[in-house]
């Protein structure tokens, strides 16, 4: 049996790079973006007018000319249009490009147009106003969007803006979530009464989902020959095999031999934790990485957030993160010497603060209670009492816009 | 010009219900669960062995019987194998039925089995020990997942649980964002000088698909018939027209004509707020409701996240929400008498506070600050000055698991 610490770290060190691929712009939410965007043009491309009105030049207005004859009207989207006198004016909109000619847009509020003829009505207005100058937020060839980081809809809009229609990305790992044994029915099946349905895969599958990973599902009946033959196809065709349960060392658990008989080398097996201590981690000597996270709804749940997830994004080149942390909002005790994951719901207090209050149900075979808690916080192995107040690490699993 | 709160007011007067819809469980991640799931069976289901070991029944021991024939060997799976005499004892895997002839599990770790006799090597259990008691988590028909909440990976591995293939969703309503203007090109196209690309529907499509919103998109070219005749059908075939641009006032924005042409009722335009001041909110007589957002994408943004969401999410039965807050970490001035929403930077502390940096860029034109920032900060109207330690409300737009 080996410490949190000690199993997070043998994990990370089977950290890997699956390369890049390219993807089309707007497929690529919550993907990892390989590479820096740069802008094709300066931002803004143009002197940007900023108002509807008209664009003069204001050294004419120094000279004491108030009104000026609207030379053209220049929507957004055209060419521009020089003046070519000091008492003309371009009626000008919102959007458009600003004539070299010109230097200075007034709004409609401040004139009057009449039989062609601009008059200024209120001259409060200043030199150069109503325009967004051409590469004030950034030159051409500047970087728009730094890479390794998650793609958001901005980082989309701003692939659009410049042109950029494909994206390179990091690539996802193939994934395969393995269930085993025959108490396991499918979903649409009628369970016996001693049977229940499959639920695991589907958790950890539509939790991959959020990362727009597709997962590939599998069940294996116990059966020693059709387990051994479907792991070993697996480790051809997958980078990654997730296990739910079928680990244990129970009489009809044929998972362990065969991945003894496949090579797959066990790292550890047994973490000093609750929910999650029967986790198993292993890797083929091809580099496929195994996780056979116990079989148990809450210590699958827990072991897939607080080891698979901070893999998965470390293969993707982003930092780890365990800088997530709430305050305790009820004293708790927890005496066994295990590092116990306590279920926690959280709520943002209006002082700004992040609270965590101790939501256990039935404990950790209560796979229901998941549904109203948010994350699971990471109280430290060596002490057994915990004061309200006190800040620990958590690992949400709830997914929302913070 | 209205105030903020006012503009609320009016758009979630708008809100409405779409009704539902059924959808599989496995594609139904973040739609909002229309309907309370029941479990079809205790919970456990049956006494489940949590134990590797042999099923006794206890009284045996209390009569002294240390040593057991094994009668079976029982998988996890396979209907449950009674006992006949007191110093019988069946093998048992976890995850198996306990038998009803036996109430106590012992682990391997204390027993020994040889020539298929069990002997007890450690006494130290307790009667009922290593089993989860059926029904104790949940009884049969009780509800195992509240409705009105957004459906999570917890919720989908739930509903394969009880076997419930399909689940009642609230039904996301018909949008389609539409752009318009002759300076606007496609994302293919090289524009010319004085144009730029499109890229604000493509920031509205990725966050709503966070919502599992497919929505369409449309162009629509400067011509009053065109864009007329495009929003009229639009009118027909959606419950929601989000306009990016083309509602200002200006000669070339053919929006405003047309909307009131096609009985288009205005409810609000100008909100007094830095960005977003342009901002047009009308509802046609048939119920579909028009967000014409400003075309600056930060702009846009802002007004996305502040109006369209809140009123999307109570749409959906959904709570508002206006209690995420963070604590400023800077001191910062805004004069100008609008509401100021503030790009911030979000920290989680490690005392478990969230705090906002100011991130400004550019201001309100520069959309490629947005891909640092964070979140809104929406700081109070009446006061000009806000310092380091107090507490706002934030909108936050960067989407992560909490």
């Amino acid at each position: 049996m080996i410490l949190v610490e000690e199993a997070e770290k043998i994990i990370l060190a089977q950290v890997k790079d699956f390369g890049n691929e390219l993807t089309p712009f707007e497929n690529s939410l919550n993907r990892v973006l390989a590479e820096d965007l740069f802008t094709d043009r300066d931002l803004p491309p143009f002197n940007r007018a900023t108002l509807d009105g008209i664009a003069i030049n204001y050294s004419a207005f120094e000279k004491r000319i108030y009104s000026f004859h609207v030379k053209a009207t220049q929507a957004a989207g055209e060419p521009s249009i020089d003046i070519s006198k000091e008492d003309e004016c371009i009626e000008i909109m919102t959007g458009a490009a600003l004539p070299a000619t010109t230097d200075t847009v007034i709004g409609y509020e401040d004139i009057e147009i009449k039989n062609g003829i601009a008059f200024i009505k209120n001259d409060s207005f200043k030199k150069g106003q109503g325009i967004h100058l051409k590469g004030t937020d950034k030159r051409e060839n500047e970087i728009i969007v730094k890479g390794n980081d998650v793609i958001t809809p901005v980082t989309i809009s701003i692939a659009a803006s410049i042109g950029k229609t494909e994206l390179l990305v990091k690539k996802l790992p193939k994934v395969v979530i393995i269930s085993s044994g025959d108490e396991l029915v499918d979903v649409h099946d009628k369970p016996n009464p001693y049977q229940i349905r499959r639920s695991n895969n589907y958790i950890i599958a539509a939790s991959l989902e959020r990362y727009n990973l597709k997962a590939d599902v599998l069940h294996i009946p116990d059966n020693p020959e059709v387990t051994k033959q479907n792991i070993g196809n697996c480790l051809q065709n997958y980078d990654v095999i997730i296990l739910t349960g079928g680990i244990s060392m129970g009489k009809f658990d044929y998972i362990p031999t065969a991945l003894q008989e496949l090579s797959v080398k066990k790292l550890f097996y047994k973490v000093q934790q609750r929910p999650g201590k029967p986790f198993w981690f292993g890797r083929h000597k091809n580099g496929v990485v195994v996780f056979a996270l116990p079989g148990n709804p809450v210590s699958t749940y827990m072991c897939f957030h607080r080891y698979f997830i901070p893999w998965l994004k470390a293969c993707m080149g982003l930092p780890f993160t365990k800088n997530r942390t709430a305050v305790l909002n009820e004293d708790f005790s927890f005496t066994p010497p295990l590092q116990y994951f306590l279920q926690v719901k959280l709520n943002m207090e209006i002082d700004g603060t992040l609270t965590a209050t101790p939501f256990e149900g039935n404990g950790s075979g209560d796979f229901a209670n998941l549904s109203e808690a948010d994350a699971f916080m990471e109280l430290p192995l060596e002490r057994n009492n915990f004061t309200k107040g006190e800040v620990f690490a958590i690992w949400p699993f709830k997914e929302i816009l913070l």
